[in-house]
């Protein structure tokens, strides 16, 4: 049932109010036959957005991995393309898990990269799909074809990613130019080349730091000015631009903001980050992402974007109220934003994708992050007290 | 009742087994009469030590305090004298339920500092004292005798801090000597002869960075040394261990462990922090702790040292089990070696000051940090599901 009536409820912690609505949509007026639902004058924000994460790939739902690999980036990436197939670990199943705790906890979007590689194919990209079908209506799922293992030194990686995006991959993904591919001409000529081929924007994976990270950077702003892909390139992680040179990273944040280019981060503690009141003072569009949650790269995670709210604010050491409404905005209207989702947000009009919250502030909403009382997509309740509706398989 | 049979329980996530308790503390032998708790296989730790904290200063069950304090340290300091005034905030019941949040949590232990200066004089040792005794048995207070406004710039600080020392503080505490107090010769010459007049440890907040953290280090190491104190100095934060230039930091550490001076991180997202597990590779004891929680300083914090233990695992990059296990140990043997606290541990003849918690191995239960299933002290039932036994004022 889409039609409803949210009665005593604080939209973004504002003043009380009844918000109705209809075919899944809010409308002003009262709708006939709607479902009251009273709210108790908790905080209502529209729907978590995850921009950043990996549904192919977590553990979540086995037995305990104990995490003996090593400490290179490349030990990470080898050991997982392995433990994948001894833990016979299914990514359909796995992305159902973990898109349904992301629902448990308000998100009602999700950007997902998915591993594309000569080791898995497209099993990944197949298995995202499917969840994406079986949890249609219920969440939306966007998918950029990721080449985890790298695209310039494993032949025929470009051609996977080519049939992913054919398949129904909506972005080129892509990862370390430099740091992991050893080659960002190639890399970076081949993503480019694809989003151009299939028409679609580019989200990249980019940790490498310092000024590294700077002239990957530079390459990638080079290629969308070259194709005209302003406000159609992301970069993800964008540790590069959390380095003590700060003359040099305000010059890139122009050269991102004049390009309509976005940045997604995941606020590591352990990691230099962009820094978002920087990105904000730019208007660059800044979204965020709970990464890969409890997987072989790490254990950490719970897949909830009102938790990473908070790891954002401590991050980025936001300590007034104002400050932490920012980390919130990044985890909802940011991320919308980048995503492109229409009609985001609790106005008339918009669908009714909204999330009750916990607290008094919206500050506080964030701190204190406790179980969500009730979780909407289009009308439709998704989750309830902190637990998803639906089962996980 | 102290005297209990803990069944089907396994200590530090090791083999199932059943563990006895008479009197409060853990025996070989089945006590006569004891009340039997089934455990359900879960994990047993012994208690979270909170070794940072302040009990007198949060606002934990008032209403939300909107954060519009400026971006200095000394913005907050002065912020914090006045408000304290204008919300008439009462370090007695501020600290109780502080720690009652704490114990909910599976906190048996916590080294408290707390503000002295002229303003407030003993107002908050007195509180917090009075929390300490109606909490005896329940959990354990240690208190630091803080000059969190200074001493050097404050005249009759030193004084009050003497007074509050003979009231019953345990500990001398100290700030910033070069960065607050402006004076490192004058401050530390102070607190070390408030240690040496009341034979009590030291434990000095250093928030200082780089080589000016380096200078106050080096100046709290002579004194320790010239006034035989090794094993009684703990230096709280020790942002400049975090420092980049590695080389200077190991030539710290290696003095820090000559003369065992012990190491308190709060593993703050968003400084520079100690490297735990170079710590560890010094032989050098590290605690850690919340530090303020839900106060004027910031709004982050639930005293929960279990998470604390996730926080400190992110902060450092700890991915790999037995380095999660390692964020653990800092929470509980690392705090309790530090507060010397005698019995400690799940051997036969320790005290039973033991948490059980949820997860299939040590690194789980960091990280999910589920509702603590029990807690007990000395034998004595203090919390059960997330909640603790006494209300809070």
């Amino acid at each position: 049932m889409t039609t409803k009536t949210l009665k005593n409820v604080r939209p973004m912690a504002g003043n009380l109010t009844d918000l109705h609505i209809a075919d899944g949509n809010f409308v002003a007026d009262v709708p006939a036959g709607a479902e009251i639902i009273d709210c108790g004058g908790r905080i209502l924000i529209p729907g978590l957005i995850e921009a950043h994460t990996h549904l192919d790939k977590s553990l979540l739902g086995l037995p305990w991995y104990r995490n003996e690999v090593g400490p290179r980036l490349i030990d990470k990436i080898n050991n997982e393309r392995e433990v994948k197939v001894s833990l016979g670990l299914d990514p359909r199943v796995q992305s159902e898990r973990h898109a349904i705790l992301a629902m448990s906890h308000g998100c009602t979007h999700i950007r997902s990269h998915v591993d594309v590689d000569t080791h898995h194919g497209l099993a990944g990209i197949e298995g995202v799909m499917a969840t994406r079908e079986k949890l249609s209506g219920m969440i939306d799922i966007e998918i950029v074809a990721f080449p985890q293992s790298g695209m310039m030194s494993r032949p025929g990686t470009a051609e996977l990613m080519d049939e992913a995006l054919s398949l129904g991959a909506e972005l080129v993904g892509g990862i370390d130019p430099c740091g992991m591919e050893r080659d960002p001409k190639g890399h970076l000529d081949t993503i480019f080349a694809l989003a151009e081929k299939h028409g679609k924007p580019i989200d990249i994976h980019l940790h490498e730091r310092d000024a590294l990270g700077w002239f990957s950077m530079e390459e990638i702003i080079d290629r969308t000015v070259a194709l005209g892909m302003q406000g159609k390139v992301s970069i993800s992680h964008a540790f590069c631009l959390g380095a003590v040179d700060r003359a040099y990273v305000t010059g890139l944040q122009e050269k991102l903001a004049e390009n309509r280019i976005h940045i997604l981060t995941t606020a590591p503690a352990s990691a230099p980050v962009p820094a978002v009141k920087e990105l904000k003072a730019h208007c660059i569009l800044t979204g965020a992402g709970c990464d890969g949650i409890r997987d072989t790269w790490g254990p950490y995670g719970n897949s909830d974007m009102l938790e990473k709210a908070m790891q954002i604010g401590m991050r980025n050491n936001l300590r007034r109220d104002d400050e932490v409404e920012l980390a919130l905005d990044i985890c909802t209207y940011g991320g919308a934003a980048i995503l492109e989702i229409e009609g985001y947000g609790l106005q008339n009009g918009c669908r009714a994708d909204c999330v009750l919250i916990e607290g008094e502030t919206l500050a506080e909403g964030v701190v204190i992050h406790a179980p969500r009382k009730l979780v909407l997509k289009g009308g439709v309740v998704t989750a309830r007290d902190g637990v998803c509706v639906m089962e996980a398989p």
